[in-house]
């Protein structure tokens, strides 16, 4: 598949995973969830499907360096650096323009660069599924719809519609927004609710013609033009997603439903997801050593050479990371901005 | 009063406070309890009352140079580095010799190195007072007996007798061996028990006579050998402590007591006891940074420049430093042992 590329989306700095994940370093480039730092996965998850020179990774200007570091197999010209995030949209439509110049053939397949998928394999093939069928659309917009394994509340859903041939590819009907827990209970009964996985495949010329259609501003400030301009025109550009700026109102909108693991790695009690636990339920996570003695259900994320050591205590989230230590309880950790924000606060140095 | 010495203990390299203690910095290296290393603020109470030339430290060899470190001031003949720890009673009976070659008509007080006291003022004046009374009495052995604040089970109990002068000074009727809880509220409401805070005051005669009765053959080894014989002498001392060895068996010992804040500081639960809490009861210790948001009743300990970052937990103890932490439960820090046995199989190289 000679025309096939990838687009890697790797801006973003949340604080979902502080201490680890800072402004200098997040979650992207870190091993979080992953024996290496999830971009590097998301690049190898690839191999022997697209080559490095076929890969394009989008990321902020202040994480170039680190694209370099974790991913040294891409060349320099395939990193898009935004001068400011804009959300994904605009990522996706600078990526489109530079790809739609060097191959006007080419089918894209846009991946998020910090999820975690298992097998590699099954992926491979999926991607391949699509982009096979992509290439034959000039007007659709492919998705992945993964089949959920709990009522999910956290991701959007999307409902497949008819069967659209033999390779498992569905219309999708609509996009539906996060649930509550009773639809999600609901949702996850049902066959035809996806969690909407945030990658997408398509031909250049089909999500140019989208851009052209529902964005245009955007399409136009970047279509064609040279790099001091995208930069120059960046800032004024709107901050929407390609979710619900170009796929939820596009009418060619098809799904490739996976049903293997899966995870958008959206905070430290998703590791639990994706990670081995000892036999009392702990999870060793990012490089450092845990023991854990009299202790169960706790997920411990260290720095390469570092020890957490725990002694009777459960139900922890105890990271260790660039000079800070954070201990929650698990089912607090989504609440670990309130410790950013008094870390900015009090310690400002310490956040960087 | 140009004859009082002081010596301090130490040796001593115990786990209650890993992983901030480590065999290679223990406990009285640390700012554990105090704003500088325990050995500095010891040295530093004498200050007015004894000059680092009439200080002598006693080590093991290992840690002579921390000694140099936290201790500039102390010339380098006061430290006396034992080649193996062989308990309290060679260190006294090593010092003692030593300074009676210095000065025949030498006091010398005998302190450890990590205790925490306050007012520091108080403990001068008391070390005065003893030592006014020891200069007079060929024969007397002078200890310390700490009015009880609460009925502690983890310390030895002095029974003091008929007062002596007008100073406060007692004769010690008899020690008495850690008590169960039942017998410690007793002694708790009984004026005449102290506890016995391992800190000693006399004459370098009457030490020397009192080893010479009940230690004969640690005295006779190192009464008056040389350097090099006393370091071939040391691995075959008995290893037998100043209390039980000495004092016990002596028939003139005499107690000051005093009832200011002492802690001879034995695990991170003692921090309570000599730092500050804020309004959650939440301590920080050790030149590390707190940020404890609705978190209660939690003693941090970090290294200078760390920050510990807490959030919805209680009656914890964390400890971060030299890349290991540790997380456990208030009520079983006494158990931090299992830990250091566990990284001593399964991260040898983190135990240092």
């Amino acid at each position: 598949m000679d025309h096939l590329y990838a687009v890697i989306l790797a801006g973003g700095s949340g604080t979902r995973f502080w201490p680890a994940s800072r402004r200098s370093r997040p979650k992207q480039f870190l091993a979080i969830g992953s024996p290496s730092p999830l971009l590097t996965t998301t690049v190898d998850r690839l191999d022997g499907l697209i080559p490095p020179e076929r890969i394009l990774i989008v990321t902020g200007d202040e994480h170039a360096g680190l694209v370099a570091e974790v991913c040294p197999q891409i060349p320099a010209d395939n990193v898009l650096a935004e001068p400011t995030g804009r959300n994904t949209l605009p990522c996706v439509a600078w990526a489109t323009a530079e790809l739609l110049r060097r191959d006007p053939d080419g089918v894209h397949a846009v991946l998020p660069a910090d999820h975690v998928i298992e097998p590699q394999s099954a992926f491979r093939e999926a991607v391949a599924t699509a982009a096979r069928a992509a290439a034959d659309a000039p007007t659709g917009l492919f998705t992945f719809g993964v089949r959920p394994t709990f009522p999910a509340t956290g991701f959007g859903y999307i409902l497949a519609g008819e069967e659209l041939d033999g390779a498992g590819l569905h219309r999708v009907q609509r996009f539906v927004e996060k649930p509550d827990a009773a639809r999600a209970e609901e949702f996850v009964a049902d066959p035809a609710y996806l969690w909407n996985s945030g990658m997408f495949v398509w031909h250049g010329q089909a999500i140019a013609a989208a851009l052209e259609t529902h964005a245009p501003a955007t399409w136009q400030a970047l279509r064609s033009a040279p790099l001091e301009a995208v930069r120059a025109a960046y800032p004024g550009l709107a901050a929407d997603s390609v979710d619900t700026g170009v796929m939820e109102l596009w009418n060619d909108v098809r799904v490739l439903p996976i049903d293997y693991g899966w995870s958008d790695v959206g905070a430290w009690t998703a590791l639990p997801d994706v990670l081995a636990a000892d036999g009392a339920g702990n999870i060793s996570s990012g490089g450092g050593q845990l023991i854990a003695e009299d202790s169960s259900g706790c997920i411990a994320h260290g720095d390469e050479g570092q020890l957490t050591a725990l002694l009777g205590v459960h139900d922890l989230v105890v990271v260790q990371s660039g000079g800070i230590t954070m201990v929650c309880p698990r089912e607090r950790a989504q609440e670990v901005r309130k410790l950013v924000e008094r870390t900015r606060a009090e310690a400002p140095d310490k956040l960087l």
